[in-house]
């Protein structure tokens, strides 16, 4: 299916395009931005992304390292300092893999993706990576099947209830809604012997639209593969944590590895799923667990018995990070990066090549600038990372390797990892909010005609909360989302509490080619930003953000955002908390009161929840008068940012001393001694959720210790919070008192 | 699948029951009461059950009449005086029947119901009345298909903004979520030549648990079949609006009938739905309108072009209420009426036999107590009603031909129409809120051990909004529900403004049979209540309440709970007002700003809203005076009312002529004018909604005003309502008076 935009239209939105990127009077550094943007081509997106994705490139094939070469050769060519650096990880790939039901009639999965007419790439077999779940352990079981929906742990909670167990049985979950390595740890953790992850039709089958080759979707025969690692203790080489797995690093046996699945897992597509989750019997599914299938979905146990079997090798692998850099002109020792990853799992078009392309088109544009005689003030690092599907492997790698570093010369981390058409999706450090912003509105937007800011606001405007729409029309910025994981903007944030950003665009496209072989050339170029014109907004929208970080006197930190979030947080804990003990007072008086036992079917088994620890009060003092000190501190910084403006170029030592603070802004909010239970994981403002994987979780120490009912945890880490906040207080108090010298 | 509950465990449940029902003391009223609770026998209604569905048994046919006369004998032989009072109607029978695709490729739908093995009366196909809507227009058409969802008013709107129209189509609708009668109704109004009605899976297939016969659920061949009337104009024979179709009454000719729809409308199964949605091409429905077919639901137009052919036989069929009584001892014209109809589609196990069947036994059980010598003091009235499938034909010509003595006469009617395992379900006038609530308080559970208002109580603490779970807990009385139309009462509430209520228990049981052939006793006796524990609490409920109402000596009217819940509605309709002001301020603005422009996907149709005149502000006073006067005069007559406990035998004249005032109660609240465009619904306080058909709007003129943007209306009828209200606050009052005098 070509571009539905037609040719007549495209030539328009050309035009208007240029007029925004070029207005008719322009300063030296908007001229400088208005080249980059004017010099973003798509013909060499799209060629980048076919060269890219024209062979499976998983990390430890030969196309994977052919890719790297080749973007090294790009980078050199386009005048940048470039080098591949190389770390040696666990990467086990697939040996033996089996899923056979067994009862109550047989049945073998096929556990394949077929080559399908008219895409030339989906025929690469001998060089695809079968479907299979990296990090799972090596297994061999036979079981019942019992039906865990997303494998949550709400869903286990939903199964007690109706008395189901998965203890010693394969649980079969269904792809969405959290990272997969839990749901595979959460099976583990209610004794499954085993995990089967399939994709339902309705999260991204037919559900949505047709199947491909004849539409976007997911086929019956598609199959999700993916990194089952536990990630929420640390990301990265299992065998290395904390440090990059060079020649000589300490590293764990495979067998002590804690990062690596306790049973064996595997993914499996729909067509495979459906005769074992037909052959099911139990107690049928709650409403919001039945999927697309043309069945009753019931939760097990049953007569339906699977056998699960799976083993890898396990063996070390090499990692090429593409790093590139052009050296400050200025500020040689302060580093703006930005990075994405080249790795896939088979062909990845979409995912990672449509964020990798961009970046490679930025790289050119930066040598185009460079032959001008331009130089930016600071060091620009771009990064094409590899091995981020396995576990965010090069990026963790690279930071654990070069910690030191980062934590005196990194400015701003900024993160991508493929693209669509549609909205700007950004998320990263509250400091930068306002820059983000700043940036989004002198981005043209390639489908409207206006600025990707005004249709972002648009969208919030027309959607949400009357809340949240009455915001999104009346506070100058638009609020930036908090990171959790899944990419490799992870390891800078949360672990070396480098500023960081994570942009795209999507948000119009649906697909259903994630992880399969069919993400690949043909597919994008046929369902998704087909003509590239999202990838040069990309391009365009990142090369901006690191032209002005990298060129400006005083770094665009912004500290009256923060404060307001933060703020924002600290209600939300307190809220948080006084719901739960709302509920759970009122739930334990209804088990009192046998109010569960009245309910309940006789004829269906209903297990009353039992009762729980009303929370206690806590003390959210010093969290509440940090954050009042902290809105105090950053609007004395507004103002004296301000106000200093005009002679940032009277004192450059007072500019560079204060920048030296803004550098250090972001790690105030870390802490060494990480979040309970996860050292690796040093930021107290965000974390991937311990219990959700990709999802956020803010002042996740206090947070989840409320949601989890580890209340005397939740005010220790409340203190923690309002300390690290304190710590902020004093350095932009300092930063302020700095600029109101200058400003006077 | 027989029941799970175990032996056991129902022994104890009955000896349970016996304890409650037969406390150690008792008065003499709560003796009668007592023994006929004690005197209802599961196995007598499940006889009843197995004789009224042993044949189809719709209008017309020759056992709908020999069910008639079987109950009538029943009566009869339990010493009520009954007799069997006919009308004529106009009740069309199908003909032709044709649903064909002819492109893109050809289809021809079963429209057929196939015997399934095990189920005998599936089997009796010649006297099964086939698979149709009943009051369609003939027709036949050939055009492109439209899906429309559940065909709405806001499904036609959401349709708009993809850009497209039904103009010229054929909609294909799917059942639920409102009256079908309007599916075809918006259908037509929005130009479709031809409305195909279906069962989609997800609504009551196999969704929920197996099809039948497996399973509860509809297969893939199950049709519902059901009336197209545009009841929401009026119900009942079509030809004789507003009056009894008795011989000599004024008849329209068939084409004038306004009740009859304007476009041929057929039902099918999905089945027979598949291939038809499959070959439709077009913009992708919506996420909320996506089925459970294993298929890309898509809107249409598209090359899927089919034939529909519908005729009818409209012909005028006998009807035969079955209206049995048992005379009152001191008030023979204070009539307590209690009805369920006899008819079905076809042999309506569930509905309406489920209701019908303990309606019997309850007529039993008061004849045993009539051989002790009981009398009630008022006159008991039992009705079976006919054809109320086909537009609540026997219920409304009744109504109608009896409308004088009714006004006079009729204290309360009590309507059901099957019932199932579960939870007590309660609709009616307000007025009956705290009787009914005391009425299920003395009524065992036959799961639970507890009373039926305990286990509704429970229900509600555990589910909903906190507000209400709160109110649950705090109110003495349990809300009962506002009455909607879909069943016998409909005439009585609102068109001759008799006190009502619907009572049923429900909740637990699922099933996809509803208005197919499946719908019979193998159905009822292997999925629902299959021990008829149910079918005997729905008699002692039905039966406590007319001993009640028929003896008691001050008729147990409140007012306190009418003017609460009418000060819900004041507010709810200013609410409503404000937050339409807000919403259309909102879009409208945006429209202006052309943000819809902004958002929409170039590769997607994306119509604007257009912009609506925002509503004024309307003038609430009359309705907030109306309200605070019914609130003091409600006040006023519960002190007096309590205050005279003790006096009433005193002064009998004086409780007689407050009893006639407060039968009148119900009929200050309608107006012969009745509502705005459909004069034959005269109640001001509860309607069938004119856009759903089935559900309540309370004060529906007012607040369908302000929803369709009929403003000025709006306000004149707030004012009618309020005026409304002012006759209940004198009537109140004048009762109130009439009382404190026995009271002193």
């Amino acid at each position: 299916m070509p571009s539905a935009l037609p040719h007549s239209r495209q030539i328009r939105l050309a035009s208007l395009l240029v007029l925004v990127a070029l207005p008719l009077t322009l300063s030296g550094q908007d001229s400088i931005e208005a080249k980059f943007r004017g010099s973003i081509d798509t013909a060499n997106i799209r060629e980048s992304m076919r060269r890219l994705s024209a062979r499976p490139h998983h990390v430890g094939s030969p196309y994977d390292k052919d890719n790297a070469e080749w973007m090294l050769a790009r980078f050199r060519e386009w005048g940048w300092d470039a080098q591949i650096e190389s770390f040696d990880v666990l990467f086990p790939t697939p040996k033996d893999r089996l899923v056979e039901m067994v009862a109550p009639k047989r049945f073998r999965a096929a556990l394949f993706e077929p080559p399908v007419a008219g895409d030339i790439t989906s025929t690469q077999t001998d060089e695809q990576l079968a479907t299979y779940n990296a990090y799972s352990k090596d297994g061999d079981v036979t079981a019942p099947l019992v039906y865990v929906n997303y494998g949550r742990v709400e869903d286990y909670e939903e199964l007690a209830r109706r008395g189901i167990s998965v203890q010693g049985a394969i649980a079969i979950v269904r792809y969405g809604s959290m990272w997969r390595g839990n749901k595979a740890k959460f099976a583990a953790e209610h004794g499954a012997v085993g995990c089967l992850i399939y994709s339902d039709p309705k999260d991204d089958g037919y559900g949505d639209a047709a199947v491909f080759p004849a539409g976007p979707m997911r086929n019956k025969d598609g199959v999700q593969r993916g990194s089952v690692m536990d990630m929420l203790q640390y990301p990265g080489d299992p065998l290395t944590p904390g440090v990059g797995a060079v020649p000589g690093a300490k590293r764990l046996a495979v067998a002590d590895a804690p990062t690596i699945t306790k049973i064996p897992v595997l993914p499996i597509s729909y067509g495979d799923a459906q005769p074992l989750l037909e052959a099911m019997t139990g107690p049928i599914a709650p409403e919001n667990w039945r999927g697309g299938l043309p069945i009753t979905y019931h939760l097990g146990k049953g007569p339906a018995q699977v056998h699960l079997k799976v083993t890898a090798n396990w063996e070390t692998k090499p990692l090429y990070d593409v790093i590139a850099k052009i050296q400050g002109s200025t500020y040689p020792d302060e580093w703006v990066i930005r990075g994405n990853h080249h790795d896939a799992w088979v062909n990845g078009a979409s995912d990672p090549i449509s964020g990798m392309a961009p970046e490679l088109e930025e790289a050119r544009a930066f040598g185009e600038l460079l032959k001008t005689g331009w130089r930016p003030k600071r060091t620009i690092v771009y990064a094409a990372w590899d091995g981020e599907e396995p576990a965010l492997l090069g990026s963790t790698e690279w930071v654990e390797q070069h910690e030191s570093d980062l934590k005196t010369k990194a400015v701003v981390y900024i993160n991508s990892d493929g693209n669509e058409r549609g909205f700007l999706s950004a998320e990263g450090s509250h400091t930068l909010e306002h820059f983000v912003n700043g940036v989004a509105k002198d981005i043209p937007d390639p489908e409207s005609g206006v600025s990707v800011w005004k249709r972002l606001q648009a969208r919030r405007i027309l959607n949400g909360s009357p809340e949240s729409r009455a915001e999104a029309r009346t506070r100058p910025d638009l609020r930036l989302g908090a990171m959790g994981s899944g990419s490799d903007y992870s390891p800078f944030i949360q672990h070396a509490g480098t500023p960081s950003l994570a942009l795209s665009y999507g948000g119009e496209d649906e697909d259903g080619i994630y992880h399969s072989v069919y993400d690949d050339f043909y597919h994008y170029t046929h369902f998704k930003d087909t003509d590239f014109a999202y990838g040069r907004a990309l391009a365009q929208t990142m090369g901006t953000a690191v032209i002005r970080l990298a060129d400006a006197d005083l770094l665009p930190f912004e500290f009256t955002n923060l404060s307001d979030t933060v703020t924002r947080y600290t209600t939300e804990l307190q809220t948080l908390l006084r719901q739960r003990q709302d509920t759970i007072r009122d739930q334990n008086r209804a088990i009192d009161e046998k109010l569960y036992d009245v309910v309940r079917d006789p004829k269906k088994t209903a297990v009353p929840p039992e009762k729980k620890e009303v929370p206690p009060a806590l003390n959210f003092a010093p969290l509440v008068n940090a954050t009042a000190a902290l809105t105090e501190a950053a609007n004395r910084y507004h103002r004296a940012a301000d106000a200093a403006t005009a002679r940032l170029a009277s004192s450059p030592e007072i500019v560079k001393a204060v920048n030296a603070r803004l550098m250090q802004s972001e790690r105030e909010l870390t802490d060494q001694g990480g979040l309970p239970g996860r050292p690796w994981y040093r930021h107290l403002l965000y974390a991937p959720g311990v219990e959700t994987g990709y999802g956020a979780k803010t002042m996740p120490g206090a947070r989840e210790g409320i949601e989890q009912g580890r209340y005397a945890e939740a005010e220790h880490e409340i203190a923690r919070i309002a300390e690290a906040l304190q710590r902020e207080v004093r350095l932009v108090d300092a930063a302020a008192g700095e600029l109101e010298r200058l400003g006077k």
